[in-house]
């Protein structure tokens, strides 16, 4: 049971990059430092976002799958890095033996709520009408602003899905024009609560916003939750 | 039986690049267009190199854990993106319900013999001692050569070791005096038969050699393997 497990695929470059952080995040001077990490990329889920606006195919089956083949692979933990799946995230934790990662909470307990007069939230259409960034954030008397659905959103909307496809210039071109937008609504924090954004945010200029990357909290939470009960130590393998 | 099983965490980094190879080399619009995969990273696998050097532990009852670990997971094929590892590459293969690309094959039939009049093989001192890149191109015709155990190979070891620790500059410049040795010896093509080499060549001057990238073999080997069974159309969990 010393093993993160993840489940990944929505989608796979968000996935890479979640792997990433947590390879960097974690102090190794060799292999054998390292956190071992079971990954079920299954990106042929369902589109979440769809789903949450009533007009896509339900992943939920597919979800609980992937939740029970991580648990068969015997994972101690499970991180999402996909924030739309979260619409799901109770009945994903019921059907897990092991706890699952919360990344809007992991994201929102990263605000110093002294700092950020008014947090942006830049994420699918879907995870906004869920609404659990919003929760969080309300939860921790944090003021917050979404952009408007027919004009800044739309750019989050092609930033997220230019991504998906590969094109990371014009990502980052429109996820610039959304801060843009964010910044004369008088923003000073943006959450990127989608996993392709973090991507698309070293292509665009993001200048004037203090950053939460919703990727980076989650491996950062993953990270921690595993140090401490020694998983880069050698046992099961050794 | 629809997905591409990884063996990974040797090292961590090396499997990072090769997943974001596999999502790179995939034709796809969006996330549904992709291939799943599942990924056993286990970086406390015992160093294959110094097993094979003849001081080191055992790592072959922990690479036989990991080939059924992924066969449980119901992989249609295991890609090991870890050159020395292939010196148990029969053991693995007998034990593995589903094929196992091997590496080596992959890369070497990457390389236009004509145009390799003298391959430089940079690998682990383990994969040299093995032999299965020297046994590859000899079964090809293709003239190589191995860097001085007492000077050149000196800064492959050390390129190898400073990735492993994350440290980028300092591999890249251990492998820079690698590749000057290489060409002042005659070497036109160059396989970096370690996969943190290919991440060290993005920090050197690698200029006056054709390289030939043995994770990025493996992947196109993984992915075409994929494609050919089209396991990037949604079946089983769909």
């Amino acid at each position: 049971m010393s093993r993160i497990g993840v489940f990944g695929g929505m989608g796979p470059s968000a996935t890479v990059d979640f792997l990433d952080k947590l390879v960097k995040l974690t102090p190794a001077m060799r292999d054998q430092d390292h956190l071992p990490v079971i990954v079920a990329s299954l990106p042929h889920t369902h589109d979440r976002s769809s789903a949450i606006l009533g007009h896509g195919r339900d992943p939920l089956p597919q979800l609980l799958a992937g939740i029970e083949m991580l648990n068969q692979a015997a994972v101690g933990v499970i991180a999402i890095p996909c924030n739309s799946s979260h619409h799901w995230f109770d009945e994903m934790s019921s059907s897990s033996k092991v706890p699952l990662l919360h990344i809007a909470k992991a994201c929102v307990e990263a605000i110093s709520p002294a700092g950020a007069t008014r947090v942006a939230i830049f994420a699918t259409r879907g995870a906004l009408v869920s609404g659990f960034y919003q929760r969080e954030l309300r939860l921790r008397g944090i003021d917050f602003m979404l952009l408007d659905p027919e004009g800044g959103q739309k750019n989050v909307d092609s930033c997220i899905r230019e991504i998906k496809a590969g094109n990371l210039d014009a990502g980052g071109q429109h996820l610039t024009e959304a801060c843009r937008e964010a910044a004369r609504q008088g923003a000073t924090t943006l959450i990127m609560g989608c996993t392709e954004i973090p991507i698309a945010s070293r292509y665009a200029d993001v200048s004037g916003l203090s950053l939460i990357d919703s990727s980076l909290e989650l491996a950062r939470a993953s990270v921690a939750f595993a140090l401490a009960r020694g998983w880069n130590r050698p046992g099961w393998d050794s």
